[in-house]
């Protein structure tokens, strides 16, 4: 059975099209695996693995009947700020405890529709902020697996699934992969369409997935969409890239043994042929950084002004204060906000042209220690803003054992380019 | 009582906030007015005298605790692809009746908050697109509303409430609002937060209101997001405006009397002082008008994913259609439309270098005769795909004695100017 659990998604939806494994055997393998491990890991927030193997049932009526979609069994992990029909959805929050939305949101729609089931929901920070849930680090459970996709990434990372979706806003799905050893990519802005997820800021929030590979990251998201995103593990670029190394505004956080790894992939990646050059980011791009804050809480505090007025006593008072500290700025302030983010886009595309990526961390260092704590997104917030791919991969572990990523960004729309290169990358520091 | 219920919003509560007329006497007197004419225009799915009365009271509570809200009293309906808690959300479709969400949706949040009635959830054609509802237009009722905001648009119309809301994805705030001799308002794009709303297209869905006069909506937008709309009717600007007289790509499909309408609104700004210049749009701002069906119909099919996959058969077949007909396209060509829309954007923004406002058709003519068709949103599509704020402003009637508007457009951003300069053509042209 561990075999079929760990084959790659690309694998072993090939081998459920070509009816030579049933998506039931496959979904039977991972829900063991996942048996072994969650009451450790606690990646999910809603499991039933009855449901699930009911789901893998119908793929494989639909794969006898000739209609196997291209994410034939594929398994899926959703994170708890996306509608399921068919399981709670909770966002986070006790102020949805026990809610049923009718619909699937239309990402877990386009999942069920190429062929993939959905195993059950994932673990997400409060309303995909801050405060933690239960999820602990599949390397060490004594440390956080990051969030707010905390259960996509720790599922992602100890193979419960062959993909997790998970949603950024800051650094939520680029942080918690890179500490759960994992894949994560975030796509350019408005790539997988918003409709049933619990959305909180409208110009940031971005849908996207947590992986075992770059690969597999690639074939979801073709499943998903119909579009091209290549497939980067086999169809390798006829050359070498331009890498810009960007340390960013965050620099300072950079954990030694980020830098230290970082660098470390920046060598291979020169050895290997790349353009390595560093890469300073014009005034503009910082100004964007520096507006996120404002933009993400105070378009926050709309997006929960129900919440706000009639259940905020179960809000928590972290984010109550973050609310409310998004509020008072006031309305010209978030105008001025979003207007410095669109500059800085502009502002980015003039980087872009000389580069084909940016190599960047993921994260200032290894997850941090207890669960209290999900870490910064002081590298991810401002990929966010400017809307631009970004793929983490892993690049070893750091002093503690724990996995460390390193971030390739690419500029907007460039999505196949950035998982081409993230694997470029990955494959030249391994 | 008819005193009451045709008092402006800014004079209606003015008065609640100042003690001198209750929000229940205002609510009281709205609804009379409705029960007089809701079973000729019937602008409202729902609608529950009880309940608007229970809020008037809470409302009445907090005028005495001295928490009055900057809308104390003002009188909303909510087009039923918004939700609400109170009151069922059914987006004009028989795969949501009887739909009761758990929250409202940011905006109604933000009304309630304001201290705003929600007197009841109005008509929308079919998920906002095209098939209609049974909304008659107030001013002859073997006409159209127009669409998709037809139950708003006709209780503004009908003085029903002070402002409906509306949603925008095509023509669906400005067309109907003018059909129904109201004055519509999209803000620029992103302005009112659209958590609990229906998304289609997430590229264009604007969320707006329709009033009863521009400093009615002025006030509502103030009210609803703590920004500066001015005061329009108040304050006027100290100098006239250069104006940009666009007839748009759809210049064909203006009727004689539009023609003859916007000529003699632009004439009466050129007296009253406007420099009134014809604009002719630069083919990159063309280039996107043309994408604007591809983008639309493409990401309403991702929006409705689930509908489609589990409910198809309660979808009209034009519907159906269109959703196909987006989804045939392909990812590439969605891609391709959407940078389109970016780049029409920034060519626009250069357009509007050298003017104020554009003034322009709000729709081809009089609203169409019949309940079948809810019009064309020609007039419309260009400037909901710039993102940039709209207002139709009532201009006199037509050959069959219904309404005409003016469309008067500002760059992006610029909200409280186009409201501004909506308000100085139409004083100019009366």
């Amino acid at each position: 059975m561990t075999d079929t659990a760990t084959l790659s998604a690309f694998e072993a939806t090939r081998r459920v099209r070509d009816g030579r494994l049933s998506a039931t055997a496959l979904t039977e393998a991972l829900l063991d695996r996942i048996a072994a491990r969650e009451p450790e890991v606690r990646a999910f927030v809603h499991l039933d693995a009855a449901l699930a193997l009911r789901q893998a049932a119908a793929v494989d009526r639909a794969v006898k009947a000739g209609r196997a979609g291209p994410l034939a069994g594929f398994a899926f992990g959703v994170k708890d700020v996306l509608d399921t029909a068919d399981q709670p959805s909770q966002y986070g929050s006790p102020v949805w405890a026990g809610h049923r939305p009718r619909s699937d949101a239309a990402c877990v729609a386009l999942a069920r529709r190429a062929g993939a089931v959905i195993l059950g929901k994932t673990v997400t920070t409060e309303f995909a902020t801050r405060h933690p849930g239960p999820t602990r680090n599949p390397h060490n459970p004594a440390h956080t697996p990051g969030g707010s996709s905390s259960g996509s990434a720790a599922g992602a990372g100890a193979g419960f699934f062959h993909a997790g979706f998970g949603t950024q806003t800051a650094g939520s799905i680029i942080r918690p992969a890179a500490y759960c050893g994992a894949v994560g990519f975030k796509p350019s802005f408005g790539t997988l369409h918003r409709a049933g997820m619990k959305v909180m800021a409208e110009s940031l929030d971005t849908i996207g997935v947590i992986a075992g590979s770059v690969g597999d990251a690639a074939l979801v998201m073709t499943g998903l969409t119909g579009g091209d995103y290549g497939t980067p593990e086999e169809r390798r670029p006829g050359r070498a890239p331009r890498i810009g190394l960007c340390w960013g505004p965050a620099a300072e956080q950079a954990a030694p043994e980020t830098r230290e790894a970082i660098e470390r992939v920046a060598a291979a990646a020169a050895r290997a042929g790349a353009q390595v050059e560093a890469v300073e980011l014009p005034a503009a791009v910082l100004a964007g950084y520096e507006a996120h804050a404002l933009v993400m809480n105070g378009e926050s505090a709309e997006a929960l002004a129900w919440e706000l007025d009639h259940a905020a006593a179960q809000l928590t008072e972290g984010l109550r204060e973050r609310l409310d500290w998004g509020s008072r700025q006031g309305r010209a302030a978030l105008l001025d906000a979003r207007a410095a983010f669109t500059v800085a886009r502009a502002a980015f595309a003039g980087v872009m042209a000389g580069f084909d990526a940016i190599l960047t961390p993921s994260a200032p260092g290894e997850a941090p220690e207890g669960l209290g704590w999900t870490g910064d997104p002081a590298f991810n917030s401002l990929w966010t803003l400017l809307h631009v791919p970004c793929v983490t991969v892993p690049v070893g572990t750091g002093p503690r054992g724990l996995p460390l990523g390193a971030q390739v960004v690419a500029g907007f729309g460039q999505d196949r380019e950035a998982l081409a290169w993230a694997e470029w990358v990955r494959a030249a520091s391994t």
